[in-house]
């Protein structure tokens, strides 16, 4: 079996599965923020089932609309609240406490490898870089979740992703997501878990690997998954959870998969996703391609190494003129880290607004919409047709370090142009 | 003459003006911002009077809707952006470069003692601390400002407001004002300038000045103002601009008053003006209110001394729970200015969220817009219903650091009773 596999036989009292295998499976842990939660709870509600399974294992981050941006976003946000606080549940992060729920869920120590998580948010497979099955349900699924802790799964198939070599300076892996997803399509792992393997993977630290995992659904993949190593084990230990904590999970030799793809890691170069689809991948810089906005956030790649990405290129620089660049920390401690470092002063030295961690404009829900004809470069995870705002709008996917280089020169540009650190230019 | 009859007698080539008399007037400088400058700029286009009157003569901040927080939003930046760069405004201070535009404007340089200013805005009075004549007029108005660089005035009256005695430890400018608008009402001041004089306003910083003929129009004032002295001098020439490059007027020992108002700012108690209007004022902590948001922002008071209140309150203590705290900046100079002090930390290791300088939830915009019955404490500068959200909600107008206090007890509170400081706390 795979190492999915062996999570989903092990959550669902099976000794062994197989893919299309129809399934019931305990959820150890339910994710839940202010957009998707309250539809799930008002089901429950009507059908007098408002109960949940264990407060102790739901965790609850409002995200996508607050501080909320209007009057409807304040509702959500206050049902989801007064929820947490009538049913006990056990791990709210509130504004100004949390950020976006995915990235504040890694950082807790709750969520460890073996277990399963589901959420009402398609990002869910984020979680899947520490050898965990975390998925996005719809809403309906989500109130089962909250309800029984428990939801219906068909096994899904396995992809491989071997990478091996080591990666360019000024190649990330967001370029590496980038470079699968063009190779094999929107669609190309549809329902299949994407498990990544190879000497390039086991070189990355936590946060490329969310990064990888994190965007499985952009290939349509179920989730993403990369197996514990002395990585994972440091980064947990770190977050106070120790290896007597969690369940190891590693794929059998003979595990089936239903493809193998390798990838050259030395090969990649910065890679941008042009409109409308994550899978339209160019090198970066082969089009002058003039941007207004420029978007460094989301839980793609908000995280602190993303920042001094962006920090060591801004360094000294300015955003070009009539380019409007906004900086997302993921979350309020990936802020303060940030700030600590000096990384947000560098920001709003070169011109850039800084947000308070929210998912924003990352799907068009405020600070920083776009508007019509608006040419966004953005660190973010999907560019479809008016995911930041206007349907005219055009979004380019690309690593921090490609939006920090473009935002400077305000066109797309290949961040090798734009060598810098933070250190040297002081 | 008072000093703003002196200004607009020679903005209006009148060697004197009486209260009552109908002048037209010269604008020095016009402000436009990206809510009504376009309806403006619309008036003139359908008349085929697209022009501006003088592009070095007009500053450009959008401020109230950015970064966008809708698509409508989006287009009104844009059309703000596309205007300056069409008409070759020399002043434009984007997105990333600027902030609330009244507070940009402070410290640009540009607007001078005995100048005229207008702007489609009503805290436009704000500038008047500098000594010079500074009112928000209608889009209308506005258009014909930005084509002719002329308004229509009624030469108003003046309130003379004598504020005396030295203000105790925890009592800011803020409750000057609200207990100054307390007395007279929020009607009090109709079409008058507010001129204060006295040894508490010589003893203010600029800071605080501001605050007190920002609220101006809380009282129905035409505008604030303050008369040059030297901390105006080298406030000033901090910024570039020198005795030489401006006019001071001081109101003659003859003077005419419609209203003089005496205060002595010993008795003055830090004050919160509760819902839903600027003079309902009663002494902080008389009640016992639990809040569910607390806002520090504003053209009011989101300067650095007012991010320096607050930290001093909130350093080594936490935001009550279930308190949702949001603190702007007024702009990036600001942001940069409390970075670098290390305040922003103070207020994220709160559990504040820190946003981008704008307008944000002021006017119940974004970042932080209120539900049904949530409960604010703000620095701001308005409580009517529904200013900040729902109309079911509550906003209490305090200084920041009742702000501040208020946050950490959860509950309105004093600021006596939370005493500390920046560094005592390290």
């Amino acid at each position: 079996m795979t190492i999915a596999e062996k999570i989903l036989a092990a959550h669902s009292g099976h000794a062994q599965v197989v893919p299309g295998q129809l399934i019931e499976c305990k959820t150890d842990w339910v994710l839940c923020h202010e957009i998707t939660t309250p539809a799930a709870l008002r089901m429950l509600e009507e059908r007098g089932m408002d109960r949940v399974f264990n407060p102790d294992q739901i965790v609850a981050v409002p995200d996508h609309s607050v501080p909320a941006m209007n009057i409807k976003a304040a509702q959500m946000y206050q049902k989801l609240k007064s929820w947490v606080k009538e049913k006990g549940i056990k791990h709210f992060y509130d504004v100004g406490r949390g950020g976006i729920a995915h990235v504040v869920l890694e950082n807790t120590g709750l969520i460890k490898p073996g277990q399963t998580l589901v959420s009402g948010d398609s990002h869910t497979c984020n979680a899947g870089a520490l050898g965990c099955f975390a998925t996005g349900v719809g809403s309906t699924d989500l109130a089962g979740a909250i309800y029984a802790g428990r939801v219906w799964f068909k096994v899904p198939e396995t992809m491989l992703i071997r990478v091996t070599g080591k990666m360019q300076p000024g190649v990330t892996p967001k370029d590496l997501v980038l470079e699968v997803i063009k190779r094999i399509g929107a669609d190309g792992a549809n329902y299949q878990v994407m498990e990544w393997v190879g000497d390039t993977i086991d070189n990355l630290d936590m946060e490329g690997r969310y990064t990888l995992t994190n965007m499985a659904i952009e290939a349509g993949g179920k989730t993403g998954i990369v197996a514990v190593d002395d990585t994972t084990r440091a980064y947990l230990a770190e977050r106070g959870v120790n290896p007597g904590d969690y369940t190891e999970y590693t794929s059998d030799a003979d595990a089936r998969y239903r493809v193998i793809i390798d990838l050259d890691a030395s090969a990649v170069e910065p890679t941008v996703a042009y409109p409308h689809i994550p899978s339209n991948g160019r090198v970066a810089g082969s089009d002058r391609i003039a941007v207004t906005h420029a978007y460094v956030g989301s839980c793609t790649n908000g995280r602190i190494g993303d920042l001094r990405d962006v920090a060591r290129i801004l360094k000294g620089r300015k955003v070009a003129e009539g380019v409007q660049m906004i900086v997302v920390p993921a979350t309020q401690l990936i802020w303060k880290q940030a700030a600590s470092e000096g990384l947000l002063e560098i920001f709003v030295d070169a011109g850039a607004s800084v947000s308070y961690p929210s998912c924003g404009a990352c799907l068009g829900m405020h600070s920083g919409v776009l508007g019509p004809d608006d040419v966004c470069i953005s660190s973010t995870n999907r560019n479809f047709v008016g995911r930041m705002g206007d349907p005219t709008a055009a979004i380019y996917l690309a690593s921090p370090a490609t939006v920090a280089a473009s935002a400077v020169s305000g066109f797309i540009s290949d961040p090798r142009e734009y060598n810098g650190s933070i250190e040297a230019a002081d």
